[in-house]
């Protein structure tokens, strides 16, 4: 059994882990800090886990590297940004993979990360060596890193819409337009005015405008895959879910495409992914369909009066949006099957 | 006090005409039919309108347009569409004035209600009489109409964010990018698999892609703001909400403009209306904060990276949308103030 | 016009006391305090006002009596319990009405405010003379009280169901059991983590187990009802809907009873009330027929059986269970038509 | 690999079993029928379940017993009420085994069947043979049962509440009440207006008002417990989420109880239940706690004004109260460890 550690394991994501770990079959939770929450039992915090988890690791530890480096041969961390950075070289230096589900190491450019969390990041050397782990996109390089920086869950839904459509550069790069809508666990676990239930139940609204923090991390991710420079308009909005993202991806076609043509090449890019499901033709994928699982489905149609292609996409914010893509990549970077605890169905309805 | 009548009175739309004639002070409802249940009272059928009525029109009567038309001097029709079409010219051979809430009069081009309605439309003569009762648009006309199409949810919302832009030719015409979200109730009040909440709740879902019913309205009205043919995407958007639309707009600039210009021209452009405000710098606004009442919101911002303006326009679905605004397309058409009976606030959370 | 007044105007029951008063044809908002938003204006805090209010009260003004009372000739306050006692002598001593939306003169004896709401009263002396103004039961007493205690949004659905029952001593006291069930706008404006989105959607709970705090609010009135002591169990949960309460009320029959018999009982006593609707055989009322509206719907049940009574009662805990019934007592204090603004129907859907 | 087959698998109890069995590892699904969606791909009719299940099951079956039969060890039948009792016999006289997840064989007296269901029970002779399968409380008979009719959901959290103060005898028996509050799952998969979205959301109410169905199979059970005939009051209500009931449970006390006692007495009863938590003193349980999973959690208080022990439970009614508990059943019939597919922990938020 890999013993594993999460650090920050009292925020969503950090539950999430919690629940999925207990699908999967060669791991073994063996610490979890919170600094909010050291001493408490996990289960009298979170009593969705009441029942599930062995007694040996039923507390919440206090945010100490050195116990978790000890009792752990893999780390997750769910800490918040500008917290990671200081952590994770210290984890790194113990010869123990990362999975760090923060924002700190996935942008490349570290002016960029000043200029977007207001911080300069004080390990910016070791963006260079983090892989940036949408496993699809970058399975070879997520195999052997030793630190994997978690895509962020708008990004996730984007890049895996237009990757086969950028890799056989069949758009206009420059008219693409992502509007992403969101459930509210992606805020995360707070007590704010704004996020409470009577501010947010019956209604939407966008937020972010105009560049959202996620935009850079898409645009750096969308240049690779199309080797060019590529600038979008991300809108994100909020509505009244839990859990979920659908983004709405507008873009021209260079050239005219029938679906079929269209079709064929997502099937053909995805043809081995076990999480990424392209719908057939005239569906268009919801939400809760893929609630609870680490699965992305893409819809796909072209309108032929102004040629362009709108793609539907759809994930759990959660999970292949953070948490199941973090086992995703755990599971890469230890050699093992990539779906291990992941091939549950989605909660329906 | 004028005599209203309502023919089709059981639908969402109905029920909402019913509850916001209530505050009208210089109105009485004198006739409600509802052929499914005629000879039922109206407050059996819905308990929210319990000692709101008065005993005359307690009861819901036939679809009988002569008894509407001997006991009224007004009349709305809120009947499906393929329906309205018949009973109308006889209102009107009357000399009773109508608002038709109904698809049946809004496209100019009987062969576009051919080709978006499956069938055909019986009285084409009519479609040039008829005005599109976008009232800040087509006041002038409204104030001397016999019969106004009352315009669709989604293009109201829609026609309104663009209006100032398009008068004033400021945007790349082919570029209009309309990602719209929308409550359950603008499908109706009925009993669909599709509809139903446990399908509906934590979910989101697209649909009528590539090109919805109500493209073709849209596109007619933006072209005739424009003075040029316009084609757009439209993607309309099911979101867990019972009322509200916002509507997430792009186009491209023709030239730079600084937000304060774009602004300005905004805030000239409504400056006399009484139901579309303009939001603040850095403000955008959410569907909750219009629900029941007669107010369009709208936000705008430009992204200089990519040189487009996003405008983000929030109504609720049922009454500006609607109910609403065909109340206040009475208010002209009869010569009384405007906003008579729907000056109240949004229901607030 | 009558100038009113709102002090503590920026939490639910404040934005919804102004929503109201737009209705109301004798009134006009003269003075809006809120010591957090002191120097803001009301529609950029509360959008859904924006275009409602006239410009000279669009402002929130400190909590400063002297002001308020300078320009008002009639005074809702709207503050934390606490802090109402604090203020509301100044107001009576300038000759104004007030009705006071908190807790601070609910209760009658002085010890048991100190048990429940851990802080001595400070003025103990006023208790006798605030009048408890649910409207339907104390009308005569509210019609000259300079001081009314609006009450709780729970009490007012419980005390409705139970009144007819307790008049005519029909039921075992000793067995009354209110289960209720209430939206989330009941607990407040405010951003706490138990109240945040995430937290509430897609659940229920229980709270304020065993006694709750409005459990000696309703005793104390249910007994004056009764005329004998009487004691209850009281149960609230929240449930994922903004606004509505729904009581299911429990009780032996001290005697067999028919279905007319009681249903009778009912119409009567409630047979001139407005705002009181009971509900025909069979039926149930929901709350989501009483949204926005100041309306009560009490339905009733036998279940032979058990010899037990059932009551289900809803309202909108922010208009008859608050603010709505304080409009209605400011009508009787002032002498005027009590449904004055109050007269809509519920918004539906 | 035990070869499992589902009749009526295109419920929302169909698919939960299907999601469910996906996580049990000496199970794997031979045999769906769905009369209405025969020869339509499973991952069609439920994307859900795309990418999760074998391509030889990935097709609907028509309702046809003896092609299960053939590919089957075992079978579940989640079937209407009236349609199970026709099929079961002839997967008997198969030597199959069989868990019923309809209402056919749950009530011991086919005359209350009659009166509950409309019609005449065809098979009252195996009335007898069918085991309740609550199998916290049945587990021995389930052992060695060749049919089991899984228990409905209301009953199963109103059972596991009350089992232990019934067998203890601690409470009047003639004084108990059951409140109970269901998402919208539980009334199945199905277009009617009642339960569309816009007539569910923001709103709550009450029915099968004053004897549900559910009641006799309580009273059966709860009588059973407690060796005396009882009668209860149970009103259940429907709120807007989709998964999960919450009871709560009022019963006098028979004599004086500390809390600590009866806590004492819980956790005794379920000390050994893996499915069952008892909550903290304080803790009340909520529904969101208990999603997705086969947990039911109960909480306990007691009010010593009135003498009334006050329970909550709460489950998810598709997993404990539905397919859960039927996986449950069957791996306890087929000697397999009771918990096995079914630990996961409940999704949340």
């Amino acid at each position: 059994m890999i013993r594993v550690g999460i650090m920050g394991a009292s925020g969503y994501t950090g539950v999430e882990l919690i629940r999925l770990l207990g699908h999967h079959p060669h791991v073994q939770i063996s610490a979890l800090t919170a600094q909010r929450f050291a001493g408490c039992k996990v289960a009298e915090v979170f009593p969705s886990l009441a029942g599930t988890l062995p007694s040996r690791n039923s507390t919440f530890l206090e945010l100490n590297a050195e116990q978790v480096l000890a009792e752990c041969d893999f780390v997750f961390t769910a800490l918040p940004h500008g917290a990671s950075y200081q952590i994770i070289p210290g984890i790194l230096a113990n010869g123990k993979k990362v999975v760090d589900l923060s924002a700190d190491f996935r942008l490349k450019d570290s002016a960029s990360y000043h200029y977007w969390y207001k911080m300069d990041h004080g390990r910016p050397d070791l963006l260079k060596e983090a892989v940036y782990g949408l496993t699809e996109i970058h399975r070879a390089e997520v195999r052997s890193a030793e630190l994997v920086a978690n895509p962020g869950c708008y990004p996730t839904s984007i890049i895996l819409a237009l990757a086969p459509l950028l890799r056989e550069r069949i758009i206009d790069t420059g008219t693409i337009i992502a509007d992403s809508k969101s459930g509210v666990s992606g805020a995360g676990r707070k007590g704010e005015l704004a996020y409470s239930f009577s501010e947010i139940a019956e209604g939407i609204k966008a937020y972010g405008l105009p560049v959202h923090r996620h935009t850079p991390e898409i645009e750096q991710e969308l240049s690779l895959l199309a080797g060019e420079k590529i600038t979008i308009n991300f809108t994100p909005h909020l509505i009244p879910i839990n859990r979920g993202i659908l983004s709405t991806v507008y873009a021209c076609l260079k050239e005219l495409q029938t679906f079929e043509r269209l079709s064929e090449l997502y099937h053909d890019f995805y043809a081995n992914e076990q999480f990424v499901t392209v719908a057939q033709k005239g569906y268009y994928p919801t939400t809760n369909e893929v609630k609870g699982s680490n699965n992305c489905h893409i819809g796909l149609v072209i309108d032929e009066r102004t040629n362009r292609v709108i793609l539907i996409s759809v994930l759990d914010n959660l999970v292949k949006g953070a948490s199941g893509q973090a086992i995703q990549n755990m599971n890469v970077m230890l050699g093992l099957d990539e779906t291990m605890g992941l091939r549950g169905a989605g909660l329906y309805p």
